[in-house]
C-alpha cells in the first residue's frame, strides 16, 4: 500500500504559516456546473485563487466562439449564472436566438442575448489574434471576478465522443442529444499539440493547494489533465492536493459522470474516482452518504475527508471550500 | 443638346406589351433609406423587381459583417423595418449591446438583438465560404421578400471619406461622426478588383426599366455605378432609365447628399443631381417644389417628371412607383 502523503500547508509555507499571509493559494481544476459552485466557495475564503477551466468542451456555434465551462465558471463568480440552470446569465433573453430560427437557423444550441454578448467579443477577439488566456482575463477583468480564469490551453483542443453510431463532438453529444448515448470512448483531438495556457503550470507548482473540482473525471478534468505537462506538474507539486468526488451516493449530481464512468469499466463510486485520480490526491473528500467507501479509497493512498458535498448556496459552497482549507492545514 | 431619348417600354418588350407579362422587369439601383421605401413601392406593382444595392458602407463590427444597406432594404420589403429609425428591425431590443457594454466594448454603433441574427448568420456563412449574394438570397427567402436583392459586388469594397483630420471608414464618418465633417473626397478602397455580383449585369441589361432611387448619389449610388462594369451596362442597356432625385428644394430629405454635393463642388439641387447622372438617365423624376428646374434638367439630354418624391407611408410609395411605370410606357 503507497504510504498516504501528508503535508500540511503550514509546514511548508512559512509567510502563510507567519501570517502575512491571509489565505493559502489555491489552485482548482474545473469544469462547468460543479466545478463552478466549488470555485464560487473557494473564491469567498481565498484571496488568491486560481481557476484552470477545461476548453475541451468549446465549440464553435453560429461561427461564434463559445467557451461553456469558461463562462460556467466566470458567471458564477460574478453572480450572473442562472442558479436554475446552472450556466447561462440569470434572466436572460433570446430574442437574437428567436429571430436566428426565423431567419431558418436550427438553433439547437440555446444561447441567451446577454450571454451572446460574451461569444461575439471572444469571437472578434480572437480573430483579431487574442489568445484565450488574454480573452479570458479581459471578459473577468469587466465583469468584477477577482479570481483568476485560466483557461487549460489556448491551443485547439475538441473533446469527442464515441458512441454505437459513430463520433459526436461534445455539445453535439451532450446538448444535441442530451447525453443520451452510451459513450464508448473520448478522444480529445488535438491534445498532443496543445500547451498548457500561460499561467497554468504555475498555478499547480506554486500553489498551496490544488483542487479537483467535483466535475466529471472524463470530459471535464480529464482534458485538462491531458494537456501535456499538466499531470507531470500535478503528480510533483509539493502543493496539498484534494479532489472532491463527483459520483455521490453511486449517481452523478447532474451530467453523465455515473453513465461514463460504468460504460467505460469502472466502478461507479468515489472509488472509481479515486482510482482515475490515483497518484494525484493527498486527499478525496467523499459525501456522507458514501461514508462506509473511506478505507477502499484509503488503500489507493490517499486521506477522506468525509462531508456534506451535495452543495446549495453560496454559503454552502464557502463551507465546503473552508472544510477543504482545514484538511490541507 | 443631346437628344432626349425615349424609349416606351411597350415597343420593346413583346410580350409586356401583348399582356403576357402583367409588369414590367425592373431593376432599382439603392442605398438605404429613400432607396428601401421606394423598393417597396415597386414590389407593391411589380412582379419580377430586382434592387442592386450599395455594400460599398458594410463594415466589420464587433467582428460581425454588417450591410446596412442590403439589411434596410431587406427588412423593408420584409415589413420588419422601424418606421421611424428607417433602419433596424421595429421593436427591436439591445441587450446583447448592453451587455457588451458592460463588458467594455465601445458600442458606438447600435445593433439590435433581433437585427443581430442577420449579422451572426451573415458572418458566419461568409466565413463558410458562401458569397455575399447567395447569403442575401437565403436571408431574403427566410424573410419571405419576393424581390432579388443582389449585392453591388461579392468582393470587398470599403467606402472611405476624405475629411480635414483624415480618412475615414464610411460608418465612422456616417454614424461615428454622426456625418458633421466636411468631406473632401470619397474613395472607394476596392473598387479596381470588384466584380458585379452574379445576375448585376444581366439586371441592367435585360431588365424593361432601370431605375436609380433616391439615395446618396456619391456614397450610396455611385459605389454601384463604380463597380467594373455596371456604368457600361446602365450605358448601353436597352431598359428605360429613370431616376428619382434625392435633393428636393435644395436639401436632402436625409443624410448629408445636400452637403456632399456642396462639398464636391456641385450644385445643391436636382440640377446638380442630373449632372452626375448625365448619359446614364431617360428620366429624372423630380419634386414639385422644384419644377422650375425642368428646363435645366431636360437641357442635360433627359425627360422630366415632376411629382411628390417625398415619400409617406406605403401607399404613397406605391404611388410613386406607379408614376415611374407610367412615365416609361
Amino acid at each position: 500500500m503507497p504510504a498516504v502523503r501528508s503535508r500540511a500547508l503550514a509546514h511548508r509555507r512559512a509567510p502563510y504559516a507567519a501570517g502575512v499571509r491571509t489565505s493559502p493559494t489555491v489552485t482548482l481544476l474545473s469544469g462547468g456546473g460543479g466545478g463552478a459552485k466549488l470555485a464560487q466557495g473557494l473564491a469567498r475564503v481565498v484571496d488568491d485563487l486560481t481557476v484552470v477551466v477545461n476548453t475541451g468542451d468549446d465549440a464553435v456555434l453560429y461561427g461564434l466562439s463559445v467557451s461553456p465551462d469558461l463562462d460556467t465558471v466566470m458567471y458564477t463568480l460574478a453572480g450572473l449564472v442562472d442558479p436554475r440552470a446552472g450556466w447561462g446569465i440569470d434572466g436572460d433573453t433570446h430574442a437574437t436566438l428567436e429571430a436566428m430560427a426565423r431567419l431558418g437557423e436550427d438553433t439547437w444550441f440555446s444561447l441567451g442575448d446577454r450571454d451572446l454578448a460574451t461569444h461575439i467579443l471572444r469571437t472578434a477577439r480572437l480573430h483579431a489574434g487574442a489568445p484565450l488566456s488574454e480573452v479570458t482575463a479581459q471578459l473577468c477583468a469587466a465583469l468584477g471576478v477577482r479570481a483568476r480564469l485560466l483557461p487549460m490551453t489556448d491551443d485547439r483542443v475538441a473533446t469527442q465522443v464515441d458512441v454505437a453510431d459513430g463520433r459526436l463532438g461534445f455539445q453535439e453529444y451532450f446538448v444535441g442529444r442530451r447525453h443520451r448515448d452510451e459513450v464508448l470512448g473520448v478522444v480529445l483531438d488535438g491534445i498532443e499539440l496543445a500547451r498548457p495556457a500561460p499561467g497554468v503550470l504555475a498555478a499547480l507548482t506554486e500553489a498551496d493547494m490544488v483542487v479537483i473540482g467535483p466535475s466529471n473525471p472524463f470530459v471535464s478534468i480529464g482534458p485538462i489533465l491531458a494537456v501535456p505537462g499538466v499531470r507531470e506538474a500535478l503528480a510533483g507539486t509539493q502543493a496539498h492536493r484534494a479532489a472532491v468526488s463527483p459520483i455521490v451516493g453511486g449517481q452523478a449530481l447532474k451530467g453523465p459522470a455515473a453513465a461514463m464512468l460504468a460504460a467505460l469499466g469502472h466502478e461507479v463510486s468515489a472509488v472509481g474516482v479515486a482510482r482515475l485520480y490515483a497518484g494525484l490526491l493527498d486527499v478525496l473528500v467523499i459525501d456522507e452518504q458514501d461514508r462506509l467507501l473511506a478505507p477502499a479509497v484509503e488503500a489507493l493512498g490517499m486521506s477522506v475527508v468525509v462531508t456534506q458535498t451535495v452543495l446549495g448556496g453560496p454559503e454552502d459552497r464557502e463551507r465546503l471550500a473552508r472544510e477543504l482549507l482545514d484538511a490541507a492545514s
